[in-house]
């Protein structure tokens, strides 16, 4: 093998091994281990062990931000369903090394990977505002979208802890979340309750957000 | 001064440093000028900053998770913008500390601090469910609540930076969150839809969630 794919197969093998368990109950030998390498020659490549979860972090991270990414086609709803879907998959695939390394610690929580989750959190941010049409967002709009990704990484966090809840569920409900915060601040503010107007005037009687009011009517009655 | 005096003195004055600015920027010697006595005399009561900083931390945390204790008498919706106020309070006073603290990083993310958020949330948490009457809270409630607590210290975080939504709005907009997200439960849930009838028969019609109910008919007419 050459250097770069020797180095991607260890970033492979290294995320598979941090994504199942906590990172700091992996070590150096186990990678070189599952590899198939000499704990020497893993250290040819990475510096450390530090060195190689930031790699592998980074592909994660790239991964994810990567599932964020839906035609401009078809109701908002149903694109940020479809979104959901893949962030829970995403979650569901590395599961112990999600939490570990959202819950922060010594262990995972240096600057740099506090810089990936940003980016990864930035990401979804801007794929939300691109498909909402909105450019130059209100401060409104920005606390609803950033304050919802925050949401739904709890909402994972909490469903990773024993997954009591059907994931396609919370999957829904994060959704129907998302309308919900928007409506919150559209009643407090007029320019929020416009901009909603005019994101949602196309939205289908069939879609998920007709689908919360229906159900929200339903339950009031 | 004796010893036990002496220690709550110089956790005080470092409480208020660590607050104003992010803790990774306020040295000991700053600490012990800003408490009037010599750098050594400040290391025969604590052996390092990190342990001065637990310790106000600690500090904070108490002091927070006081500020959660709310009667039991009145509306609940009231009940809980009094707390959001006390908490905004908290977020005021210890503003950029509280930002670094809460966004992680080498500095602050020790296994105790994060030990000291979560006891935190905890608190919050029990608090909540108190006031609900809740014992055995199903799946789906403690998920709107643990996942309303984080949208609450994500909506102060963003609120810090900048401070571009007047933190009023925001108190009760996050009471109308906390209805909103377990309606949007309730929505989905038969169990959640009988045990919000239950919390929310007493509430008064001028209370915040009537206000809320009132405000989303305006706005879908």
């Amino acid at each position: 093998m050459g250097v770069e794919e020797r180095r991607q197969q260890l970033i492979g093998v290294a995320l598979e091994l941090f994504s199942r368990r906590s990172p700091d109950e992996v070590s150096i030998d186990e990678i070189a281990s599952a590899a198939g390498i000499s704990r020497p020659l893993v250290y040819h490549y990475f510096p450390g062990k530090l060195s190689l979860y930031e790699a592998a972090l980074q592909r994660a991270a790239d991964d994810l931000a990567g599932r964020f990414v839906e035609p401009h086609e078809g109701p908002l709803g149903a694109r940020l369903l479809r979104v959901m879907r893949r962030f829970f998959d995403f979650v569901d695939e590395h599961g112990p090394g999600f939490s570990a390394l959202m819950r922060g610690g010594p262990a995972v929580g240096s600057s740099t990977t506090n810089a990936l989750i940003d980016a990864v959190r930035q990401a979804a941010y801007d794929q939300i505002l691109a498909h909402l049409g909105v450019e130059n967002p209100p401060a409104r709009l920005e606390l609803v979208v950033r304050s919802w990704i925050s949401l739904a990484e709890s909402t994972a966090l909490i469903w990773l802890d024993g997954r009591r809840i059907p994931r396609a569920e919370l999957e829904y409900q994060l959704v129907h979340d998302f309308a919900a915060l928007a409506a919150v601040s559209a009643a407090h503010d007029e320019e929020m309750a416009m901009l909603m107007r005019q994101v949602l005037k196309d939205e289908p009687t069939d879609g998920p957000f007709s689908d919360l009011v229906g159900r929200l009517i339903s339950l009031a009655s």
